[in-house]
């Protein structure tokens, strides 16, 4: 049994106004220094030993993002 | 300038249905061995060289993260 995390980010080029509310706030909360915030998602998985990296790779385009707008990335961890 | 990694989970013993709707979904879809799925949210931040690790905690814990419900970690990663 392997542990997957696969991490979705919103496209560089795609406006994020989560990240951009959370920006805005922390110098008003007092938090100085932090210039940009970018919100996605994050998945773990538990994954059988036998599924590859190609069948992974589907499912994180496929199904947990949306590739018009979102970039992913798959990484496997230890357990 | 540091890049901040936040990763916020949803604390084990709490329900996650859109997590729970991904596992089911997995199998109806053809993609066998995929045993369990937890959602999460993922933060990226620009942060200034003099930002410490207890400030990034406080953020993380007060702002991005609702501790009642949510794990999470904070990690620096290469520019």
């Amino acid at each position: 049994m392997a542990r997957v995390v696969v991490d979705v980010m919103p496209k560089p080029e795609i406006l994020d106004p989560q990240g951009q509310a959370v920006a805005n706030a922390l110098p008003r909360l007092g938090f100085e220094g932090i210039t940009a915030v970018r919100q996605g998602k994050h998945f773990e998985l538990e994954v059988a030993d036998d599924v590859d990296d190609a069948t992974l790779a589907k499912i994180a385009e496929t199904f947990l993002a949306n590739p018009v707008i979102e970039d992913w990335t798959v990484r496997r961890v230890e357990a």
